[in-house]
């Protein structure tokens, strides 16, 4: 079972905090931020958005940094996904 | 009798929990949250919408994952659907 | 004597709950709202709205779906009459 | 002396409550709020508002059904007046 | 020593509201507000305003009626001025 | 050293309360406001922002009126300056 | 390890308050108010962002002022950075 995320979406896997830490990037904050690191799994078309063409940057696989609070929580087969909008995505991580 | 959604709007039904729990998918958030699997029962034709060119990209039978709190609801023979914008909807579910 | 709508403006007139009910459709939500499906009785010429192109999409006679509290209500010769941009108008009920 | 409406405006003086009960229309709501039909004394050129072009749909004679509380009241010679634009304007009564 | 308005903006000088009140304008509200009728002492080029192209439709010598609260005020060799966005003015009084 | 303004920025130099009130001009308001007539230290190149063309209007040099609270406050090599966007500035003393 | 800013992102390193203050700039404010020079450490590709195209005029080394609170804080190799849109960043120091 896959998740297919629509036009400028992106469905992305937040790293644990141990994982961020150790690569050698923290999220600056308090202690009870939810890391804002996280794994590409799968990319919507682009296309159309709200009458503006999109070309998506990011591809699976990639490292990101996300905005904080951004998107929408889903739980698939027993582990949690984010869904997220291109734009809410600040860099790639390499 | 059938409902048939205006412009980018999209007819669907929001499954029952059970239905969502055993498809592997869980939404995350208190379990007082409806859940957001639906499955889509009819599309509008997309066109202008404001101004903007819209293409639907969801079709009947796709299984769709939607913003929390979109849409209105409305209930026919017995049945309670909800009307929902395409950009309401984040992913389609395979 | 007749109300002509301006531009994307749709007159309609609200059913009765018990038509509404009669009919299969019941909008969801509380006892004290009031329902939603209406019957169009005239439409505006669309054209150029806050300078975009809109085009008319229902017609006189169909019944529709509203967004709840749009428009604004008028009484004319003794009927309760409500005008909303036709964007309110969610859905056509066949 | 004269009010001449800059680009989208109409000036327009509001019926008398006793004059729109008289033609048949009622405007729903609470017997405080003032009546909304009024006829069109002045309306501006249209052209480019806001960088859209505005074209004016209605003239000098119409009568109208207005927004409520849209517009600038302006007393002349003795008599009120008020002045909206175009875009609060629903419908024509004829 | 002279204002010289940029843009869409234009230099007014509200009148007292006795010569207001004599030209038989007075704009509705409570006493207490103060008088919207003005002259027109200079007026900016136009041009492209945030993206827009303005023309300017009101000249030197206009006695004009605008929103209320509209625009900063400017005292200058003693006089009280106002500058407003031409958007901010309704009429033109003839 | 010298702040290169970026886009449709400007940097400007407050004038004291004193130079202000002797040029004859004196901005309506409390007391407690801080005067708003200012001289044009340095201009951004204009260009594209947020998508609209934007040509700069003002010069190294002028004196202006810019709207209260507009702008980011710097003080460099003991002087306070302040970087306005273009469309902050209200008009031109000359 | 290398963070690359999307879009119009730009990854820059806020100077500490004694290098700003000894290079001549203080940023005006209460003591408590962070810094606002940084230096630039890496620009995004720019583009299409929602929608417009936007061009990068600030390059890696520049020393730049921003927006006070604009941006996303991140902490990479035990170094603090900041992610801002090149729009929040006013000016270019040299």
């Amino acid at each position: 079972m896959t998740i297919k995320p629509l036009a400028d979406r992106v469905l992305i896997k937040m790293e644990e905090a141990e994982e961020t830490t150790k690569s050698g990037i923290i999220l600056a904050g308090s202690a009870k931020e939810k890391p804002q690191v996280a794994d590409v799994i799968a990319v919507g078309p682009g296309g159309m958005v709200d009458g503006k063409e999109v070309v998506m940057n990011v591809k699976v696989g990639d490292r990101v940094i996300t905005s904080q609070y951004a998107g929408t929580n889903v739980k698939m087969d027993g582990e949690e996904y984010t869904i997220v909008r291109q734009s809410d995505i600040l860099a790639v991580v390499e």
